[in-house]
């Protein structure tokens, strides 16, 4: 249940790029990047999408949330069995736009993992990110939410909240890794995030609806490879 | 944006028996029926089945809950957009599992009403469905929740519910239709539902988790067309 | 169970001029207003000022929330009976910073009714007015949320809202009655609002955050008796 | 920021027994216990009774929830200022039955910290508990809520519990303190809690309903004392 470092995670929230055949397309293209580069990219379509990228696509494809419940009688609920169905092989948590109570978190960790999932939880702060550590997802993700959407990078505009971050979580649970999100969209980007000890980078707007998602994307591998 | 009189919706909820293969039998089996009797038979799967279940049957599939956001920058949201590219003609909202502020039941009704969607707002008695209905929605679902899933049917256990929520609709906006819920797993259920003035149910357990779903909704079928 | 109209209805929210001291300030100036020229003023204090805001004066005092539980096993929920017991004669309900589910507010109402509270639901829009007005509360507050602290009132930018409200409510439910919020800050804003079918307003800032509340409050009483 | 161990916190809920005379009543009592035995005894009242409970008694005041929101424009919030400007020490924070979301409970400890609050969080379970720590409240406190309201203490029915979250919450953040909850109604569960490691218990209607509160207080802090 992990991913191979570096990773680059493209959520495609809820972005009209990202429904249908817009969905496929942008996942091809990270499974191009992927095999050209070697670099892990990880898709996160909406629900609806798992199945078809996950069909389509030989790369990893998570979901974007899961609810903290078994299957049963919970409408309009998703659970870790029906996005592993569909071809999930983790999932987000806890993003800012989907925030869970710290339960329910626990909960949705360990369903997932009991179902085989990935999991990547994401904290809005250092100790959030701690407090995420101690519920031993696969990865945390360290997302100022003030940087959300704004191309301006967490790397250059807080790398103190992502080392400190790096620190806190090996103190609390070092069996988790440690990647790092929001204002992601050039290649340098992810090189400095590496650089601050992250794993890789999880984003969305820069890739999702970049005129060329590929150009990004190879850009940014190469930045993870270090060249 | 309607649904043919009588109907049975099929709500799938996060059953294990409605993942996969087990949402494609439920959604052939209901198909076979609407074949054989004409009573409109819609299913509403998971939101990670729609795409496929849409796909395998003629049936009207509706999402189970969508959010009242427009496309975006919204992780693990579903929007009106998703569910419709994937298949649904419609969509469920406020079931008691998955309860909405009435500022975003308003909205998602509208945003869904835009998409061309058929909405199916329920609600837990009297004086939330005529709430309900001056949000315009397609039908009112009432739903006793204390029934759910219990084999009581509503029609039966609170008739009086059933009647006056008819009445109150209608006189708050008579272009919105009204089905009942809760506790309805045989044939007589339906029957008795149309009886009191009702457009058909809503139902989950009674099918879903039946021996033989097929033979269910067919009596129910039979029941929902008098015979 | 209702208040005299014309009536203004100040909501104190948790403004740090509106704790201790400052509410009890806020208030007395509210209760000279309302001597002075018979206008109805009620206040909302924060649930801890409740208590000594009653005791300090003899004007209504409404709670900005509660629950829709009974008393019991609820920590951290606001109750009817303990804003009651505080001294307040009413409640605001789902107000844009504090929305509840459509459920629950229907509860809510129903909770407050029954121990004799004057019930004040605020509401985004025409059709969520009238939907809250099928709850039967004791009145419907409109207040779009996007003039909400502008200074830009509702009367004047949006009438038409105002008056559809007035015209939806009373089709739905004669017996509630129609105020209106977002943006009143001055005397001419409560007259507007009154000619337009209202039985008074609900504000907060324009008169909370007032260098002088009770000659904002003066002025704005001597509209709404016409002079 | 910090209570004086052994303590015993009692939770008032919104039980009817906790209202206004009933509130002073129980505060009352407990402060005769703090006074003969020297075991802490904090109280949290409704919001409501806070300031009343405040200034008739001694002992330290708690809240029971407060929103993660500075001063301003939330109506129907409880802020860390107006709980502490009527007389609270203190807050509880995440009970289970008024979770918040991982980056507002956060952000609830550093306001009511900021405030000069202490911070009792309640968790479901270690790694939950563990997670708290590193939020870095004045304490933690473990409660399953399986057994909250049961009669069957924590201390018994899950020992192994308590002590790991002991420990886990030790080696996160050193500097917090662990209560334990649920079910806890004599003086021998108190006892036990402490030799299990805790600074003390909370509690709800172990004493809010019991009979005689100020004897069963006395019994536990009887055992507090070891005696």
């Amino acid at each position: 249940m992990s991913l191979e470092a570096p990773m680059i995670i493209v959520n495609f929230k809820a972005y009209a790029e990202a429904v249908g055949e817009g969905a496929l397309r942008l996942a091809k293209a990270a499974e191009r990047v992927w095999k050209e580069t070697g670099v892990t990219i990880a898709v996160a379509p909406p629900a609806t999408e798992i199945g078809a990228v996950a069909l389509a696509t030989e790369i990893p494809v998570l979901s974007q949330h899961i609810d903290p419940v078994e299957p049963g009688s919970y409408t309009g609920h998703i659970t870790a069995e029906e996005v592993r169905e569909a071809g999930a092989v983790g999932t987000l948590l806890n993003h800012s736009e989907r925030r869970l109570i710290l339960a329910d978190l626990g909960l949705a960790v360990k369903r997932a993992r009991d179902a085989g999932l990935v999991t990547v939880v994401c904290a809005n702060n250092t100790p959030a990110s701690a407090a995420a550590a101690a519920l031993s997802p696969s990865y945390v993700a360290v997302e100022p939410p003030e940087l959300i959407g704004t191309g301006i990078p967490v790397s250059r505009a807080r790398p103190e909240v992502v080392t400190s971050t790096v620190e806190a979580v090996r103190r609390v649970n070092p069996g988790v890794g440690v990647i790092c999100g929001a204002g992601i969209s050039r290649g340098e980007d992810v090189g400095a995030a590496l650089r601050l000890g992250t794993l890789g980078v999880l984003l969305a707007s820069g890739v999702v609806k970049a005129k060329d998602p590929e150009a990004v994307l190879t850009e940014m591998a190469s930045h993870a490879l270090g060249r």
